[in-house]
Order: structure tokens, then sequence, then C-alpha cells
């Protein structure tokens, strides 16, 4: 009976994302030994967290309104839009403050092998938002894998009669690593993506 | 305001532990995308496994009654003690299916700096425990830390005046694993431990 409210503990921490057996028995050990109070705090924040988020009209973030601060604000490019798989990307690239544009998310990459096609993804709004706007430059920045290497070409390809400017992310050496430390294939294009010192 | 909200989320996750920044972001997204019904589950299920686990009043484990399935089993030696940090290690260890005896949970190690001194841990409580048993063996499990291999040391030198026979779990190379990857200290005590082949 402990067993299986463990391993109910265990399977529902698991089901989330990056979390595997050892870190579920971690994280579950320590709910169980967490304080009444402060445990039923936490439940209340992700409840209200749950209830309060929505996802914007616009670009696909999430909001706590209709349409997000990002797509309302007066001092961002209208002429400059990052697409990106997923609402979270948003937050990396924030983070670092280099980009001053719009944002659009697909909600995911081309993946036959997963049964999603183009249809599945936000790419006919992101069309129909093209139409509509004076973007001049389109960062497609979905992950540099397989499947977001080939949804950034068919967007590209989509839009190859355009004025547009398509950009993808630089690939590279990872600040503070060693040459040693890079894999053949980003070395590979850190080399072909040279800049001028 | 989503920005607040989220700031929220992601700090009530990065609470747990071995929940970073990057992986609360990923969990956060998961929930805010996860269906309803879903999400109700998974609140179900940490409120009903908070509310009916308490601890063993014998060993420290974790149980849904007055005392765990192991320390009540007839079929496990009562002549063998394995002494572990914390509940979970139970579930590391019962996992290898190597350990056929009872369980002794100190709830930590001894470790001046973070203020943690025997009388803070289940010590005394261990030394009871062995005076009306019938323990031969106490294979102290703690971690391969300084604060582990001290208060495995404080707990054989308690007891130095009795029968007992003292052990320690094996230190080495990691199984699938190669000696260039080994620390040299995990290398000098697979040495020093060396086993007949």
């Amino acid at each position: 009976m402990t067993e299986d409210l463990l391993k109910k503990l265990v399977n529902t921490l698991s089901s989330l994302p990056g979390i595997g057996k050892k870190s579920a028995y971690r994280i579950g050990f320590h709910l169980i030994r967490m304080e009444e109070t402060r445990f039923q705090q936490l439940i209340e924040n992700l409840k209200e967290i749950k209830e309060n988020i929505k996802f914007c009209k616009t670009c696909g973030s999430i909001t706590d309104r209709e349409v997000c601060d990002i797509c309302l604000s007066e001092t961002r490019s209208n002429e400059f839009l990052c697409v990106v798989e997923m609402p979270e990307d948003i937050f990396f690239i924030e983070n670092t403050g280099e980009f001053k544009g719009k944002y659009h998310v697909l909600g995911g990459v081309i993946s036959p092998i997963d049964g999603i096609g183009p249809d599945k993804l936000k790419i006919s709004e992101l069309l129909e938002r093209l139409k509509s706007s004076s973007i001049k430059e389109l960062l497609i920045a979905t992950n540099p894998t397989l499947e977001g290497d080939a949804t950034a070409s068919y967007i590209a390809n989509l839009l190859k009669d355009t004025d547009i400017r398509f950009t993808r992310i630089a690939h590279g050496v990872t600040i503070g690593s060693t040459l040693e430390f890079a894999d053949q294939y980003t070395l590979g294009r850190a080399i072909r993506g040279r800049q001028k010192l």
C-alpha cells in the first residue's frame, strides 16, 4: 500500500518533462517531508497560475490577457519577427536582451514520424500575420535539430517570393568552453559561420 | 502581470530539489499546456500522497501505517541492519535486490557547518534499537561524502565495545564505465578495495 502510494507519486512526478525516476524519488520525498502549510502554498501557487495563464491571440505566447505585453509593446520593432517552437523559447531569448522585435510561436516543428505536418502548426497564422504587417526580417529560431532545420526551410520556401530576409540563429562553440568539448557538427558550423575579428 | 505569474511558477518549481531555473521553465510550461482534467489529477495525486504517507515508528522510512512493511517482514533478517541517511536511500537499495535485512534512517548526517550535530539525528534511537535486538552486522550506508564518512565513523566508534560487525558500501569504478572516467579518489578506493578474481 505504501509501495503503491509511492509508485503513484513517482509516476506522477516523472510524467513531467526532464524528471526521471531518480529525480522523481528525490522530489517526492522532499514533498513528503515538506511542512504542511508550505505544501499547501505550493499547490495553491500551481492552481492560481494554471487558472490565470492563457495563450496570446496574436503570437501564441503566454499571457493573463487576450494579447501579451510583447505584442502590445510600442517600443519593440514591428519589422523584425522571431519564429520559435514553443512559448518558453521566448523567455530564453528575452533573457539575452538581444532581440527587440516581436514573436510568433509555431507550437512545435514539422515531424512526420510524430504525425506532425505543417497543418498542425501555426504556419497559416504566420502567413496571415505577414500579409498584414511590415515585417522585413524573419529570424527562424527553431531548435538546431533535423526537424527544426526542416521547419525553417519549409517556412523560408513558402515565402521565397516575398522581400522578407530570412535568418537563423548562429551555431558555434559555447562561450567559456574549449574546442575540445564542441561536437564535430557544431565546430564545423562554427567554422563555416566564422566572424571577422 | 504575466511576468509575475511566471516568476512565481518558476520560483515555486525551482524550490524543489534538483530543479534549476531552466527545468522549472520547461516543467512550468508543460503544466500550463496540460489538459485541465490531467492537471487536476496531478494535484489530487500529490495531495492524496501527502495526506496518507507517514514515517515508520521503528525505522523512519515512509509508510501509510504505524510501522512499515520492511520492519514487519518476517522473511527479512533481524541480524543485519542497514543505516541510511534518508528514507529515499532505502528505495535505491531495495531496487538492487541485494539487501535482505532491515533499515534505520538517520535523517541526515553530522555536519557542523550546517549546525547538525549527532543529537539532531536518530542516533540515540539507533543505539536504543540495537540494545533490544539481535543485530550482528551494521551496514552504514551513508553517502561517500566527508560528512557521510564522518557519521559512519562516529557511529562505529560509539559501538566499538559491542560485538557488532561494521561495514560500509564499497567504492569503485562504475559498471560499464572505464578507468579513464573514474576520479582519482574513487579509483584509489577501488584499488584498495580490490576483490579476488
